[in-house]
């Protein structure tokens, strides 16, 4: 493995473990055991490597959301695309972490970031069409399919915070690749009331293979009812 | 006015306007051309500052969200909840921007904000079973209707950050609250599905009243896609 990429790698690694924000090139040369003088001659700074794992996470979704031109799509295929996207979210998962101070700090990565969005939004109108296709959702009128494919994409890019500001107790360090999947049964959600009959019962089999177990949320959230007003 | 809010009130100021991370104690006492001892009488650090903003948030929030026990609820009360929301995440905004790094900073702050979640997530389902009393929705079982919520939840919180990140070319200096307020566009796309006969068309129409306007995000998409796989 060349230098340059050991170097994605550990930074991607470091970044993910303990925050872009904790850890400098230096952290990185000295994880790597390499001299900071190495480090430089290949990445002149800290954006410069952002920006460049970046764009493998792009290039990594891109690869994943390439919607078939010449047939519907089936729900393995749905499983498949759901699958990946929380699979990218989670290697490449300090990104959305710090997002708007990342792209703050770098123009090219606010320019390329708004782009990625538009081709993830594009993708996922795509995936409601071909769902349409292929009998496993009603059609719908274009305008609908976007505003629901916006609410698909918020949904999706907010899983990891919410679970981490609202869910779990003390920050990150809980955090599993099993609870993120659990944000497929949110997605799921959106598209149980437009699903055919023919397909209704699957989805909701798939779906429940999602489904989160939050007891310490419910729990807490039943209490508080009950102390306020009443209601279970 | 008192010291001690005229602080609270002109942190908030300053926060919102230039982000949390880039106000210091130093920068409000000046802002408010007191000496940084008086600051310190009053909070002893940040923290304290943004503490006390999240709990008068909270407060606003609850004081809003306050669901009748004893009656349906109207389309009018729909309109008000997602309005008072929306005000609510406009005139706090630095929160949500920064929440995680916000909570890992203050175990205070990171258990509010949990019990805040989950009072923000029963109200929405209560509002969704009152939605459904008043014969605006059609009834839904608790588990959907709490999957439900979450979504509802996860598009709120979430839309400032899109607006952020992947609409605005420049930041936040743009953003505005009618802009934000378009999220609600995107909150009813969410209940189209469930909407009785009775309702649909008054629920459009409310919903068309938010309609975002993203003429360049959408343009741009349309140039990528055609550029790359010839779909419109």
């Amino acid at each position: 493995m060349k230098t340059r990429d050991k170097i994605l790698l550990s930074s991607l690694e470091l970044f993910n473990e303990r925050g872009e924000r904790n850890i400098t090139t230096n952290h990185i040369a000295a994880h790597l055991a390499i001299s900071p003088g190495n480090l430089y001659y290949h990445f002149r700074n800290k954006s410069d490597i952002i920006y460049e794992i970046f764009q493998e996470y792009e290039k990594l979704v891109d690869y994943y959301l390439d919607i078939p031109e010449d047939r519907a799509i089936t729900l393995e295929d749905l499983t498949f695309y759901l699958e990946s996207v929380f699979d990218g979210l989670w290697s490449y998962r300090f990104f959305h972490r710090d997002l708007e101070y990342l792209l703050d700090s770098d123009p090219r990565l606010r320019q390329d970031y708004r782009e990625f969005t538009n081709r993830c939004l594009a993708a996922i109108d795509r995936i409601f069409g071909k769902l349409a296709e292929g009998g496993i959702i009603a059609p719908q009128p274009a305008e609908l399919r976007s505003a629901m494919s916006l609410n698909v994409w918020l949904v999706i890019t907010n899983w990891m915070a919410f679970l981490k500001t609202a869910h779990a107790a003390d920050a990150q360090a809980n955090l599993t690749l099993t609870e993120l999947k659990q944000g497929i049964y949110q997605v799921l959600t959106l598209e149980l009331p437009y699903l055919t009959p023919e397909y209704r019962e699957r989805v909701l089999a798939l779906r429940e293979k999602y489904r989160p177990t939050l007891p310490e949320t419910t729990e807490q959230s039943g209490v508080r009812l009950n102390a306020v007003g009443g209601v279970a």
